[in-house]
């Protein structure tokens, strides 16, 4: 190393000139499978380089096969959004480089993640009562969220919507539940007049946003049936529980106090880069009684102190709140709902131009920032249209299947 | 913002002081639980504020209540290492801001991935057609490799030291599996003489460097009773298995090409910030099949092309590689063997210390980098003893039990 101000500032340089060029950047990679594996060296060095040459292999080998989700092209899955205090954070973090496996590892760590997590749950309308932190993935925070609703109540079959993201499904089999699909209604919406009976169900699990159509699942009907039928009521708002920092949209999640968890990540359309996945819960002592396990090694004298460590399934945690409250910090709660406005405004305007268009249409309808739509004509002429309009590298769009159609998604 | 060049140049100061300034700070936070949660506002702020406000409070608010792991005098747990170049890659990770959740949402991030873990298993001496790929943490890593296990084998119990880490225990409960604790010998090495039949055994997990004393399962002969009984060899390498890079460390894990899965943490002891976890297995099949779950809306025509998501809990990835690919361009194999020996050279000194010592005693054996010792005399004066080194903020250890009695751990 040259010296860590020097290749600081170097480093700096390089992702300042990033943000600023990747406009001009191809957004979706236009790299075949193995190109970019092929143009690494085979073997590790034998001796250090200078980090300079780090920064010139990522510019010259890695950069033409990064797709680059800060593109303002990028259009696919759901436009997951860091920005500047967020980045900064990031580097603050790794620089302490702390590990709370529990509080004293790093007191600091601990309570900011509480503070920033009960701010959030204000700006999100939330309970503060509730019991929240943060996870890397929304994929974890429901493995979480439905072993602890194992640990609550008896059944071993998780609900969900046919369209519910496929976390759920993966987190139940790791846990060994069962998922039953629920149909959708002609809106994407779980229906609800046949879960009458929840006999064997341990969990349901609601979506407010869901992947395919950010379609809403109705929450409030939905708590009431898990409560009369003592099931879990599990809220995934990955994506669209960031809308919520406007009050206009949380008709969205009406009920949702009385929901046993709730997911929110704020990687997805908060600002904050990957990876920060933000769980809420009701009944802390189910989650805490489902995850907590100290060893003798991480016994210590600080028994009022909460360790986050026995709410989750990971041992070492990074010091993730530092760049969620830097985000906070820096928008405000005024400049996070002028982003969240702005993108949906602009999915509005996205949303008329195919409305408008002769020979296209709206294929689900947009509560949020996510367009479904599609050219008149076969799934495979716009299957066809998809690679061609990804191969441009100029806009980056994914897909979707809805009543059994293939859908463009402009996210 | 003040704009990211400058906000960016603050963040670099603030870095580069305070990885010169943290020997002077008292190493084990100095405050009670309850007391950082309290200096910060009850509210997150209405508008935004700069960033140099977020850099005044990290000093002034948070830095009272972090526990220094960059500090030398960090003796406790495992000292995890992060270095200069992990550092800077974190922070360009960051500026990437990519989510591999599939191959072409990356293709370079992915790449990258396989070719570093290709790369450390050249440096680690294991078989290079093993499948690699990076999790967060051994926590996730293990939970990923005991899937695998149950998805391969018919058993529901997974067999450990009573050493083993508790990950291994969390996992197995999260899974559904039950844990039989094996004794171990007067050197805390898993014994062997019971294990004849493993029926109704899926997996069973051999540490390498337990957290407790570093102790040193049997690789080999269990390697060849798992291959008789049709269970699934897991080795828990997370803290020892970087000490690899070296061959006169390998004796620890001979045999190690006939287990079905490895963990490594790049994290603990090679130089790597948190998190990064190294998994590697014989068998990817079986991991694949456990943790495979492809939604319509991330299908993509790359059909050659490995998701690394599909191995792991996780959906969303975050570029992880990039730091320990930083890592290994800037040390090189003789700069991390360098270190590791370093570190091995000043356990020793400690070692010699206490063996020449009156009135203090070694309690175990000292493979690598950890030493367990105790001042004669009671447990509790023991603890007392731990507690008012780590109250004076010069030095931070942590203990363990041994044979039921109270050992300090120096790492």
């Amino acid at each position: 190393m040259t010296g860590f101000r020097e290749d600081g500032a170097a480093a700096l340089e390089w992702a300042a000139s990033y943000l600023e060029r990747v406009r001009e950047l191809p957004v979706l990679a236009q790299v075949e499978p193995g190109e970019i594996r092929r143009a690494l060296p085979d073997s590790p060095p034998e001796v250090g380089e200078s980090f300079s040459a780090v920064l010139r292999d990522l510019d010259e080998v890695l950069l033409p096969g990064i797709t680059h989700w800060q593109h303002p092209g990028f259009f696919a899955y759901f436009a997951t959004t860091g920005s500047e205090p967020g980045i900064l954070a990031e580097f603050l973090a790794a620089t302490l480089n702390v590990a709370q496996i529990l509080w004293r590892a790093s007191p600091a760590a601990t309570e900011l993640e509480l503070v920033t997590m009960d701010w959030l749950a204000q700006l999100l309308g939330l309970p503060r009562e509730w019991h929240g932190h943060i996870e890397d993935t929304a994929s974890t925070s429901t493995l979480a969220a439905l072993a602890a609703a194992r640990q609550a109540f008896p059944g071993r079959v998780v609900l969900c919507s046919e369209h519910a993201h496929s976390s759920v499904e993966k987190a139940a089999r790791l846990l060994g539940l069962a998922v039953q699909k629920v149909p959708a209604d002609s809106e994407f919406r779980m229906r609800t007049d046949d879960l009458r009976d929840l006999e064997g169900a341990c969990a349901l699990v609601a979506t407010v946003g869901t992947t395919s159509s950010t379609a809403v699942d109705p929450v409030a009907e939905l708590a009431e049936i898990c409560e009369r039928e003592h099931v879990w009521l599990h809220v995934d708002a990955a994506y669209a529980g960031s809308a919520m920092v406007c009050p206009e949209f949380r008709w969205a999640w009406e009920g949702i106090e009385r929901a046993d968890s709730v997911v929110v990540n704020p990687h997805k359309w908060l600002l904050t880069p990957v990876d920060c996945s933000a769980l809420w819960t009701r009944r802390p002592d189910d989650l805490h009684t489902a995850m907590t396990l100290v060893p003798e090694y991480l016994r210590s004298s600080d028994e009022d102190a909460l360790n986050l460590s026995e709410y989750g399934p990971a041992l070492g945690r990074r010091f993730r709140s530092l760049k969620l409250w830097a985000v906070l910090r820096c928008y405000g709660r005024v400049g996070l709902q002028e982003r969240i406005r702005e993108a949906v405004r602009l999915a509005e305007v996205f949303e008329g131009w195919v409305r408008n268009e002769p020979g296209w249409e709206l294929v689900a309808p947009r509560p949020f920032s996510v367009v479904c739509f599609r050219r008149e004509g076969s799934d495979e002429a716009n299957a066809d249209l998809l690679e061609r309009v990804n191969a441009s590298g100029e806009a980056f769009l994914s897909h979707t299947a809805l009543d059994g159609r293939y859908v463009l998604r402009l996210a």
